[in-house]
């Protein structure tokens, strides 16, 4: 396939111009002060900020429209912002250029209960959501740690800890509007469930980091909060026997919801953070929704099958806040896993492989950290073969910085290699650019043509998933 | 956006050279004549056959990949051909070119039964899919009407009666191989479940009806079979209390597997055609998956809803066959429509709305069908919001045949002004081109930004889905 790519990178305008422009258009809501510029290149990774040149806090579709008709004017780059809480430099300005900064767009525009739908601007949080359906019996299941903006969730097809059930933002998203790197405006469809009107627009945009244009509205899957929910933890002798009651689980066709392995180091960093006092040992934090029967039918099915793999006493956590404690704990493992080594920076991986090599990468994994002596607790989504090791990394020791490096070069290449991903739910960003070839092949080329075909300027978030070919 | 969009369909070469080039190549594998070629361009519609100028069977990727250069070297349409049973001329050469029938890549390459996945090429069908998994406890769900091929259910974005449980195609494809119009070979993705790995490129070719590329490999999602199954139909004094009962199972969460609507005049075709004896009232066909307890529960709070909505009698069919045969005639439904006005053909429409509009849209719609004194048999996915209308038209009545035209127009329209889509799970094809732009409006623009980035020499199925700029 050949690829006429516009090595446009090469021929920027005068950020000065655009600048002026934007200050006289935006005025206070337009900012190059350092401290503001640091914070939307701030990373929450290793990956060195690389801070844009200026920071425009836009309220709607239209404004957008009109910072990127400016940037594409002066062949600016434009690079999205929601919270920043982007794992892979995501936010990051490489090339420089003008953050757009999308957390005062943050309206709920409607709820369509009947519909089981909402309308969104793309600031909104997960939590914001949450919130402002409490009142509804609804809910919004994707859960990333970070308390995310829907947009951000989107761009970079996050998932979290309900996917196993409920799927990813690919899945809950009816549809999408973008200001596209022309300034036009794009609306994907309307809000039937399912269409099969033409190309998948909305599913391209989603997982596309911000490079092809800027999600600006969204109209998600609303899901009825369940009549019962429970769960509790378990705890397992060994890593291996937590992941074969995960992968017998699912195999077993159980309809968790949660379903999330803790190892014994994570456990700890866990019960210190959050003031819990579980077993330090490998643990499955797990979760069932549905009617009072179903829920007591799916948690007497998964306690069988954690006795036959050695697990240990299973705890409940029938009450609304002693959950919520609970899995507020899960979420907080970032924070948790850094205290265990202050001072020092943690990098998080985001493998994925099929659920049938999941013990093994693990193990293998597990042995890799042992043996390079790394502290690095592990923690995953694993009922979609998905988990994260942080590796707590002292920048000051270059040696150590390279060691980490490698291993989780290994790690990457060996979800590949087991038919899996290097990216569950991260993203590729900056930091996961050297792995994408190796897992798609051709599909670089692809992705390469149609960014081209979309932004042939190379100005919606350069320096992302894919570089042009010179 | 500007799009450089090139009519190349003007410089087609000379189909001589190439049907001279395939003789040699496939032998007995490739057919000019004239039988076979119209069997490869009917449309099972109102539309007109419009034959390839040559079919070639092709057995491998290798072999499809061999057949596009050729074709591409000299600017000739390729056409992928799977069962032929779309319904909106998927497969009509309006430009000429060479068919490609993939009916003959029919191996079933793995089934992974402990991932949930499987393996297949494109023209295994789904029938024959369940069939081999039989003896795994496992199944695919998605079901259209035909006994389509797999290839061809991925690449109109295929759903049908499960859809409401289990997602359409888009749900339930992991990855595929596609062979793009350079004859380059495309592999999207390993077997993880979720990936955030680049642009979702499985998911643009899913839907793009053959217009980007010809889908020579795919994984797909695999399901428990229910440990109970079990479901039966119940009749409703109105469409309007069918569609109310609908709504609110909906509304109430109920995983239902299926829930499908039939008018009176459905009913009656059904009868008559599959030997039932149903009463000819709208009647709910529903079914429930899950554990013994969990589908007594659905089916009781179903009960409870049909009541509060007028319903009669429910009745359950328990024995499997029974069942059988129930979901049989819900699928020749199209075919026991045709016996309701011998000699005349059916023309579907596949609008879908939000659930809140479905009963207001089927209304209105009654309304024009009995204004129109149309015969006008009413069937659908309605758990989804997705209905089709089935207009028996004298094809020899001019007059009927544009006032056909009118009510489908009418239609269209209609579901698209209630936030719909002209098309729920039949695509676009050449029948509904006049309504994609109403629809997405901009969205045209960029489904031909991205099909002339992709396909510059419109090669790939042209004329379908969007015209390239003149």
């Amino acid at each position: 396939m050949s690829a006429d790519l516009v090595a446009s990178s090469n021929d920027r305008g005068d950020f000065g111009t655009v600048s002026a422009i934007l200050k006289q258009r935006f005025g206070e809501r337009f900012s190059t002060a350092q401290a503001v510029r640091e914070q939307h290149g701030h990373t929450t990774s290793w990956l060195k900020n690389q801070p844009p040149e200026g920071v425009v806090f836009v309220e709607t579709t239209e404004e957008v429209s009109d910072v990127v008709r400016i940037c594409a004017e002066h062949n600016i780059p434009i690079i999205p912002f929601g919270t920043g809480t982007s794992l892979e430099g995501h936010v990051n300005a490489p090339e420089g250029g003008v953050s757009v900064d999308l957390s005062r767009m943050n309206r709920v525009l409607a709820v369509n209960s009947e519909d089981l739908d909402c309308i969104i601007e793309p600031g909104v949080t997960r939590k914001q959501l949450n919130d402002h359906l409490r009142a509804t019996g609804l809910f919004f299941p994707i859960d990333p740690g970070a308390d995310a903006s829907l947009g951000g969730m989107a761009s970079t097809r996050a998932s979290g800890t309900n996917a196993v059930r409920y799927g990813t933002m690919r899945d809950n998203v009816i549809n999408l509007t973008a200001v596209l790197p022309d300034g036009s405006i794009l609306k994907t469809g309307n809000r039937a469930r399912k269409s099969a009107a033409g190309y998948d627009l909305a599913r391209l945009l989603i997982g596309s980091e911000g490079t092809l244009g800027i999600i600006t509205e969204l109209t998600l899957k609303l899901h009825g909060i369940p009549q019962a929910i429970s769960g509790g933890v378990c705890p397992f002798p060994t890593v291996e026997d937590a992941c074969n009651a995960v992968i017998q689980t699912i195999q077993y066709g159980i309809p968790v919801a949660r379903i999330e392995l803790l190892d014994a180091l994570q456990v700890k960093a866990c019960n210190a953070y959050s003031n819990l006092s579980l077993s330090e040992q490998p643990t499955l934090f797990v979760e069932f929704h549905g009617s009072d029967a179903s829920v007591a039918e799916q948690a007497e099915m998964f306690g069988e099958i954690a006795d036959e793999c050695n697990g240990g006493e299973f705890v409940w956590t029938a009450q609304a806040e002693e959950r919520t404690k609970l899995w507020q704990a899960r979420h907080d493992a970032y924070w948790a896993s850094l205290g265990l080594r202050p001072g020092c920076e943690g990098i998080s991986t985001d493998v994925c492989v099929p659920i049938s090599r999941l013990a093994e990468c693990v193990l293998e994994t597990a042995k890799d950290i042992e043996e390079m002596k790394f502290v690095a607790p592990m923690v995953g989504h694993v009922g979609d073969g998905n988990f994260h090791v942080l590796v707590l990394v002292d920048m000051d020791d270059a040696d150590e910085v390279a060691r980490a490096g490698s291993f989780i070069s290994k790690l990457n290449k060996r979800a590949i290699a087991m038919d899996g991903t290097c990216t569950g739910e991260h993203g590729i960003g900056q930091g996961k650019m050297p792995y994408l070839e190796a897992e798609i092949g051709h599909g670089v080329d692809v992705i390469r043509l149609i960014k081209t075909a979309i932004d042939p300027q190379n100005i919606m978030n350069p320096g992302k998933i894919a570089l042009p070919r010179q």
